[in-house]
């Protein structure tokens, strides 16, 4: 079995890489670091990034411990226990309406009785979205899947399909990824090979995102562009807020406040009941924004 | 026993009169009507208004009714039952970050079995807290109460602090007002003396913010007070949509989308980790947003 500090340094050593990766696709916007300590046990190096293409951006490293709250042993159905949790979450909100929002987690969980499993996942959010960069993100995502087992991608496609959906518009948040959680030894791969698998995971964020990046520089915007990514801010805002668990979980429980909410974007606007005009590239956005399309052959 | 139809109609005639009273202080914008039918049963007459001085407000007046959802019986702890819930309410956002954001709401609840309660209240959040309009605005609220109940205001208070309070960030969304729920005949007063209540908090809402929009006019203000202002607007969205128990449960229980997140300000901001300087007049209105102030008499 793998030694939990083990995990929590390459983990931390993929928040550096990352990082660096991040800094040299922004070209101008450095990284700050916060540390920051948890009273009941462990910690974590919060990083943000206010640059020239990422306008509000979070490369988050936590490795956290102590007995399990109870709301959160509660919610996972487990019994009173000591846990160990380590990983790395990222949020990063570029400036261009043009470039995507991205997500990125990575995440190792351990009980005191040595029950253990990883959890994580990569989505996109593009404001407006291109089947081309919907086509190549997915692809990158499914070879780094199809390295460690054959079912791996459609499984957690649909898992994010699934989790990143806001039912109270029955769209969803963008155009999904991966996302998995609870993976441990009966998917048939060991300990191990899901660590490397987690790892794959995180390597595979930062040269498909600045590849994104690279190809939104080409696309000119204006003050229609920015005022779309304005409310689909405000939807990002409301999945957060409102349906994703860990943000939900995190508040509920006490968590680090400024590390929870650094998903936020740095802007959003909120317009009554706002309809895209028939036939506008809005409104080509907003009817991709549905579970089951097959990205590696998009069809409308 | 009142008929439900004459609560709605006379809740209905509340909304007309709020409308025509906020289109004079807001001296430029008109509301715009949108009607909607309920599948289940009832509707909606929602407006919404865009002006001068209120950069975002709805006054949404509702009557519905049917089988009560279940996730909502089971919310309240009642049995499967049909239902009746009329009410008011009402958001309004200024474009002035001198002058507060106003919340109001009026409604009344009855089951098939004949029980029924009102709820309600005004609540205040200003951009920057003045302890002088907070004065005046708790006055109002103690005046009405008083009318009807000597326990009212105190209780209704505390209850305000108690419910418009972000946990996450241990402070509360402004400097609260009165709010009540499951207000029946056991207070000692009858249901048509509760009715009479209801409606005179509505009334109480217009003069009482029209005269907070006037003494707002005479402070001017720039970039430092427009930036405070989206943040405070970011705490008002991070309120809605983790803590309001209503907006919540609209969200999850299919309810009207745009109705529901008509509370959601224009535009609002998220800085990672900021903290006012110490002495600025930001500083000062996060020291007042704690529970238990009495702003009767306000003491730092």
């Amino acid at each position: 079995m793998l030694k939990k500090e083990q995990i929590a340094d390459r983990f931390r050593t993929l928040q550096d890489d990352i990082c660096r990766r991040l800094e040299i696709a922004d070209g101008s916007g450095k990284f700050l670091e916060d540390n920051w300590i948890r009273p009941e046990g462990g910690g974590g190096r919060s990083r943000v990034i206010e640059g020239a293409v990422i306008e509000k951006g979070g490369v988050m490293f936590s490795a956290v411990h102590g007995p399990l709250p109870e709301p959160v042993a509660k919610n996972m159905q487990l019994p009173p226990t000591d846990f160990f949790a380590t990983g790395v979450s990222i949020v990063l909100h570029p400036h261009s309406p043009m470039a995507p929002i991205i997500h990125m987690n990575v995440r190792y969980f351990e009980t005191g009785t040595g029950r253990w499993w990883f959890g994580g996942g990569i989505d996109l959010t593009p404001h407006y979205v291109v089947p081309d960069d919907a086509r190549f993100f997915h692809e990158q995502l499914k070879n780094t899947c199809d390295r460690f087992h054959p079912d791996f991608y459609s499984d957690f496609k649909r898992q994010a399909d699934d989790y990143f959906f806001l039912r109270h518009r029955q769209e969803t948040r963008g155009i999904g990824g991966i996302f998995y959680d609870y993976l441990d030894e009966k998917c048939g791969l060991s300990q191990e090979k899901l660590f490397e698998f987690a790892i794959a995971v995180g390597e595979t964020f930062a040269p498909t995102y600045a590849e994104l990046l690279l190809r939104a520089q080409r696309r000119p915007w204006g003050e229609r562009e920015k005022r779309w990514q304005m409310l689909r801010r405000g939807r990002y805002v409301e999945f957060n807020l409102v349906w994703d668990r860990g943000t939900k979980f995190g508040l509920e429980t006490n968590g680090r406040v400024e590390s929870i909410l650094m998903s936020m974007p740095p802007t959003a606007q909120w317009v009554y009941n706002f309809q895209p005009e028939a036939g506008s590239p809005e409104a080509e956005t907003q009817a991709w924004l549905r579970k089951g399309v097959d990205w590696l052959a998009p069809e409308r």
